[in-house]
């Protein structure tokens, strides 16, 4: 592998390109990003080797990381360019709205669709680390669907990135992630805004904040720019989740307005056991 | 000070102890837990020195370290039977009932109100640890009430410790609590729960939590022996926090039932101001 080109030089795509280049020394990777100022970081920060806006024509794989809205639109008019050759694999938070999109695409052979679970609360280019990826779980879906030969090289960057492929279907995909992390995401936001809210009449409210308040507010502080779009393109399933969760806390409410402490207590123990769950995963 | 009596020998009572003992190696501490196991290893532990259900007459400090819900009570009956110069501790996660509560006894000047915010989600002797109350806040209440000589036994043990003190009204303690870290709790829980749930129909789902989610879900791990008594104790403040969060909640679900991505970045992007707040305190 001679070649990639990364769209979109964030915390993901600029720890791709972070990690390819420490793996591969002598690669070549071009980029492009929408804002001036990112891409102007990526070169300094070495994520990429020339800053360009077009793949070249014998480029191995192009990358796309940009939000999850501007995916469909963007594998459209990359895939009506590349070689023969080329690869693209777009690394968005949801998965079935672009495989149906693309289903029907001439060049539908050297698409791959991917999702790193992979991430932190910062973003940009100076927020990236070649670390990143690094034993994470890379989702593929539909990958019978993706050219044999250029699987191949998709399989040489993730074996150098290290990252622990899963293979699933993008339906499943959407409604898994929905609960395990795009709700995550939303708990967090509201949790801030609820603090934030109580702030404007309780000064001084943030210096009674212990770690756990840390822990579950730390996702507060992700960009706007990725999360608004993956709200709206995974809508049906994230509303699922999101309806689960009001109901599970509507109904916690009325335990403690009727002061039930044993009820309580059944409910938090019986949540307990996702100890065992999170804890075999380690 | 020569002597210290703990009751309840978990994760805060237990890291008193260890503090207390690596600072001052020649100390006596007493102890007792309603558990025989955890008093066993409390002692194998060397988080006391001596298994005891009630302090000696000269001992300095007496630390209350059990469930919110027992601490009236338990307050009360320490009180009760303590000898002139020691002080009583309690380190419970709701005031304003307790400070009331003791506000007539006889012997209100032997007692202090605290809350150190630290703890992790484990709980028992086998978590505590020496380092758990190093650098971190303890909240004192009501402090003009107790006993001026008392106070500087407090203060030497808190020292020894490396607490930061605060001082607050106990109202005004329990409000700011229930926002910042009683409401975070149930958060965590209830995503727990509504995770667990879906579990049921989709196997596997765990495999796909990244770093996000571990974060956001971690206090679900927390003892609901210590956290169901704290929801009910402080019921009111609770409510008020968690309609809060519902309503704030039930706002998004709205917006992202509509597809409002305008609307949901605006949201999320004035929420990100928690950065600026929860990076100040590092």
């Amino acid at each position: 592998m001679n070649k990639i080109h990364i769209v979109g030089l964030g915390l993901l795509g600029g720890s791709f390109g972070l990690g390819a280049r420490r793996k591969f020394p002598e690669m070549t990777i071009t980029g492009t990003d929408i804002s001036t100022q990112n891409q102007k970081d990526a070169l300094t920060l070495g994520i990429i080797t020339k800053a360009q806006d077009k793949p070249d024509l014998d480029t191995d794989i192009v990358i796309l990381a940009t939000p999850a809205d501007t995916l469909g639109d963007l594998l459209i008019q990359t895939l009506d360019k590349v070689g023969e050759n080329t690869l693209v694999i777009d690394l968005g938070s949801t998965k079935s709205k672009l495989c149906l999109q693309l289903a029907g695409h001439p060049k539908r052979k050297q698409y791959l669709a991917g999702h790193p679970i992979a991430g932190t609360e910062y973003s940009g280019p100076k927020a990236a680390f070649a670390d990143l990826l690094d034993r994470k779980v890379m989702i593929l879906c539909e990958m019978e669907k993706t050219d044999l030969h250029l699987k191949e090289k998709a399989y040489e960057l993730f074996d150098a990135l290290n990252l622990k492929l899963r293979f699933m279907d993008p339906d499943e995909h959407d409604r898994h992630l929905a609960f395990v992390s795009h709700l995550s995401h939303i708990s967090s936001f509201m949790l801030g805004k609820t603090v934030l809210q109580k702030m404007e009449d309780e000064k001084n409210i943030f210096d009674m904040a212990g770690s756990g308040f840390a822990s579950t507010v730390r996702l507060a502080k992700s960009s706007p720019a990725m999360w608004a779009p993956i709200l709206t393109e995974n809508k049906d399933n994230i509303l699922a989740s999101l309806d689960g969760y009001i109901s599970n806390l509507t109904a916690l409410r009325e335990k403690i307005a009727s002061s039930d402490g044993e009820g309580i207590y059944k409910e938090l123990e019986e949540i307990n056991k996702i100890r065992d769950i999170l804890d075999l995963g380690r």
